[in-house]
């Protein structure tokens, strides 16, 4: 099996390998279940942080850990939005996602409470891996219907082409 | 609107209370989107963390980063249970949560990758709030078909009555 390294600070990670669609071996980032990894790439993402940014916003799930990290690192507070309608949200804002590499539709559920922190100030957005850039923008759209103003876009792996002026600490390969 | 006031360590916070079900209100706790909240209760559930404990185990969402917190100020490594079978995962085990309060039925998919990391070890089920207990039970059967040896239940919250020899830091109304 095909592995890719990759090291940020002190510590590497072999990602192991998965099959995507049944045609391509992609490496596979898994903050989850992996603290030591997760605190590495919050602290080196930490100067890529756009100066002014007032908030950060993520989406469930792969990143959460993550992006708790670089909330409490950076002192900046963070917003999630969900892939899943909550009975306990309140007004919130239904966002579809662009369907680029997947086929599949995914809706992003922003709860009021939670738009309104973002509400008149410059967010971040940020995410573990960028590939297509469909949730990116997705959030994007998030961001403008909660009357903030996007400060920009990071991550901790770029993976494909996207167009979007992205930030990030490392190139993944698209296929292995 | 009715709240309940929760202070743990330093930090205080108002939980807002939620409809369940359109009959009763509940206080609804988010450690996502709240840093500050997620290491006071983590530092909070340091002491009660089963002695021998090797391993903790927990489930998506909303109990990642603090998850991710006891795992780091303990250096006891942890392992996610998910909600929705990943492409990438390889031979997982599938575990399905007794329905109990919600009168859904829910699945819990472990990554074969992962279940062997709970092997003949010592694993304690961590979560952000228990209520019915559904999903400590399905957990603690992934432990036990991953030939893992339960360490103890431990929680930031109990909502309810569950049987479950659960240590946690406080007690949550059932309604408000």
């Amino acid at each position: 099996m095909n592995t890719h390294t990759v090291t940020i600070g002190q510590v590497t990670r072999e990602l192991p390998s998965v099959l995507v669609g049944n045609v391509r071996q992609v490496p596979l980032v898994e903050f989850l279940g992996d603290s030591e990894f997760t605190k590495a790439a919050a602290e080196a993402m930490l100067p890529l942080i756009d100066p002014g940014t007032e908030i950060l916003l993520t989406v469930v799930t792969n990143a959460l850990p993550l992006v708790h990290e670089i909330s409490d690192r950076s002192g900046i507070p963070y917003v999630v939005a969900r892939k899943k309608r909550r009975t306990y949200m309140h007004a919130p804002l239904i966002q579809e996602v662009p369907s680029m590499s997947l086929g599949v539709n995914e809706t992003l559920w922003l709860d009021g409470r939670h738009a309104e922190r973002l509400s008149g100030k410059r967010v971040l957005i940020v995410q573990d891996v960028v590939a297509s850039g469909g949730s990116a923008l997705a959030l994007t759209r998030l961001v403008e219907r909660s009357g903030g103003e996007l400060a920009g876009y990071l991550a901790a792996f770029r993976q494909g082409e996207s167009p979007l002026p992205l930030k990030y600490l490392q190139e993944l390969p698209k296929s292995l």
